[in-house]
């Protein structure tokens, strides 16, 4: 099985690392800079010359840059081709609106850092995570099988199946509006370096504020009005607090904290359930 | 020295513990079962039976009971009383309206959990965390630095001293903010058990969602301008990414994010330097 990885940054990077630790050897495509230093530490193999060599090709690329790889290369007939994109239901539209004679699947890592590159690329980056996969009616069962195995054989801890559309709602919750919340919250001019004056609520409520913003942007704009619903609602919910604050109205303040303890409560069982 | 707790929940039990670690030996105050299983566990050495009997008493209570302690029980002359309340302004107007011969000194501990309790509490909570001291002109100077040489015992990293209004501000923003943003997050419909959809990022947003909202609503009331005024510039914050997510304005939801990403860069580099 000849696999190809394009895009050699932080999950393309830790996919190939976590793939040469359980005995695989793939080849590698990004720019040359960074190709020939995946090459010189043994990330990759060696560069792909030619897209139609290979069996399994995992696209980490930022969507844009997936879709144009995706549309722009030759593919081996019934290749595995896999994007590692944010959003999914974007990417389905655009390869479907393709001819093709290769078998796509949309796949999502549920891992990563707040820093990107090849190095900080890493092989247990995805040890015990959770790979999303979305399909659909054009899914090919048993592509899906020889990923699954390989994503396996990455370390990861299993492996959840929706639909694209599924996907992307939840997404634009647990992770896109996050990312926009921490963003935000950096923002006061009450922040300052103030050592000593932080514990772990502000260091984990801040610590994705570094977005980039090409990427992201582009991650939102994919899956915006999921995302726009998201916000439209937690920005609904703050302001009954802020009106219980302003008021001076303290049941309503401690019913509203209330809701939200009882809320955590029901997810941290069901968690545990599920 | 004689060394008392009142309040043997997660702070206080620490407090205790640390202690304990370090070769002091407190007595301590709670309600019956709570005292007799911190008794029981060696936590504390006995029930406190008389406040005057101490030279050190630590008021490990939330701020209203920590009030009604401190204005209900007579101290020793020159006794040092400490409150590890979360609201500062508060707890020293209440005390400075008080006749009083103790030196009081109010403390904010930053390490916490996102449980509470003496079952919860731990000899290591407090290692290498920062304890802020509120300072003003009535602050006995040799009251703090033994306070200063306790905290160090119990593992404390650092030392921080500040007005209470300082503290208050910070903190409002830091630590309140912080606490009703993860409450209100979790409060979306499509937040449900979805194992395998969350990465950090989720985990870190909710972590602190479940607070005990008859504690905190009496903190936010503590420290309501404050606040009032850092979750309505949030609500902005994010009001501003929501017309561009609704515009569906890519170049001013790009500029919003990259603000943002600058300002969490400009603010890790602070905590380098400081």
């Amino acid at each position: 099985m000849k696999i190809m990885i394009a895009g050699l940054g932080l999950i393309g990077g830790s996919m190939a690392k976590s793939l040469a630790r359980a005995g695989y050897s793939a080849d590698g495509f990004d720019r040359a800079p960074v190709l020939r230093r995946a090459e010189e530490e043994g990330v990759v193999a060696r560069a792909a010359a030619d897209t139609r060599d290979y069996d399994v090709v995992f696209v980490a690329l930022p969507p844009d840059a997936a879709m144009e790889y995706i549309g722009g290369h030759p593919f081996r007939e019934g290749a595995v081709i896999a994007d590692i994109c944010g959003v999914k239901g974007a990417l389905e539209k655009f390869v479907y609106s393709q001819p093709r004679a290769f078998r796509y699947v949309g796949c999502h890592p549920m891992a990563g850092k707040e820093v990107s590159g090849l190095e900080n690329s890493d092989a247990s980056l995805f040890d015990g995570a959770s790979m999303i996969i979305a399909e659909n009616e054009h899914t090919d069962a048993e592509a899906v099988r020889l990923l699954e195995s390989l994503f396996s054989e990455m370390g990861f801890g299993c492996i959840r199946h929706c639909s694209a559309e599924y996907h992307d709602a939840k997404i634009a919750y647990t992770s896109q509006l996050a990312h926009i919340v921490s963003n935000a919250y950096v923002k006061s001019p009450t922040a300052d370096g103030f050592p000593g004056f932080t514990g772990g609520s502000f260091q984990d409520m801040t610590r994705i504020a570094g977005v980039d913003e090409s990427v992201w942007t582009r991650l939102y704009m994919l899956n915006r009005e999921a995302v726009t619903e998201e916000l439209r609602r937690l920005v609904g919910h703050l302001n009954e607090y802020l009106a219980a604050l302003e008021r001076g109205n303290e049941g309503d303040l401690c019913g509203l904290l209330k809701e939200g303890r009882l809320r955590k409560e029901q997810l941290d069982v069901e968690r545990k359930i599920l």
